[in-house]
């Protein structure tokens, strides 16, 4: 099973929690126990995993990246102005695959599933879910 | 096949082999070729790809990360105390995927399979190992 | 379906595109959807989903990990002097699992596959691409 999550964002950077689209994709496909892989089409954005226990982590992630990875000083620059967001992207990365266990997703207490977005805001970001089952289901 | 390993971590940070058990995990299952889906359940841990000859870069990841990340100095620190354990999770990633070849992990000769720890000690942190095999298995 | 594709590298630090590689590989196989998870065996190079519009984002990624972590401070330096490149390979990540919708990888107009080469160069680097389809195929 495969469907295309769409998200609308509205900061330049910024987490977007999409948990709740995931567990309700698993829970309409029919598997049991298996892998859900989770995909941003687009250059400037990834997918993280992280605490949602309040807004402060996220703002944490925001905060850090903008030191690693300053705006304004990349050859890229010269082309888009955005060079930053692709970096970030690259170091996060497109893709997480998370198990799934017992028709739900693996994750535990406090992990959930975020797109990062680093150029927004976007009128639509588009999250690819791919569902396998294990080969015993 | 899915299963959880367990691993007790004894440092606040650290890094643990965990090939051994992917490997004899791989060896039990029936697949010959496919891929192993490996994901720490915990917001404060992460998976690495890394070398093992010595502790040298399991150290040197350490402090790297100890560099890129200082701690005591993020908005999730009021609530925890372990914002820079979050962060360190999500620039490294909660999950790696590693082919099986011939009943193996196909791992170069240097690579080991790592469970990164950022919060610890802990008495017991969970991966989780998803096994599927290829279709024309 | 797992083939692994050979890559020669001509610098020490350097961001390939393989992405026409797996385009054929994902033709070549019967999968209509469904994931290529792709992973590289060596523990000094990585994966990672970036733009091709020209170089310059290329060369933003080498300049940005040179920053992050500088050569020649680390402790696994006295074994090998490649301390760094182990360190950005596992900063960035050995697997990325990309979708397949409709017998093509799910990637956006401006994401490529890139090795990122960090100790080169070499005879010739290993990716292993493994194709799963979704059951439902």
């Amino acid at each position: 099973m495969q469907k295309i999550i769409y998200i609308r964002t509205d900061k330049r950077n910024g987490l977007y929690d999409i948990t709740g689209d995931v567990v309700s994709m698993i829970k309409e496909s029919s598997v049991k126990n298996g892998i859900a892989s989770v995909y941003v089409r687009g250059s400037t954005a990834a997918i993280m995993i992280q605490e949602n226990w309040d807004q402060s982590v996220q703002n944490d992630v925001v905060t850090l990246l903008g030191k690693l990875v300053p705006s304004g000083i990349w050859e890229h620059d010269c082309q888009d102005n955005n060079g930053d967001a692709h970096l970030k992207a690259g170091l996060i990365g497109a893709s997480e695959t998370i198990p799934i266990i017992d028709h739900k997703p693996g994750l535990s207490t406090w992990q959930n599933i975020f797109l990062c977005e680093f150029d927004g805001p976007r009128e639509r970001r588009e999250v690819v879910v791919t569902i396998i089952a294990d080969n015993e289901n």
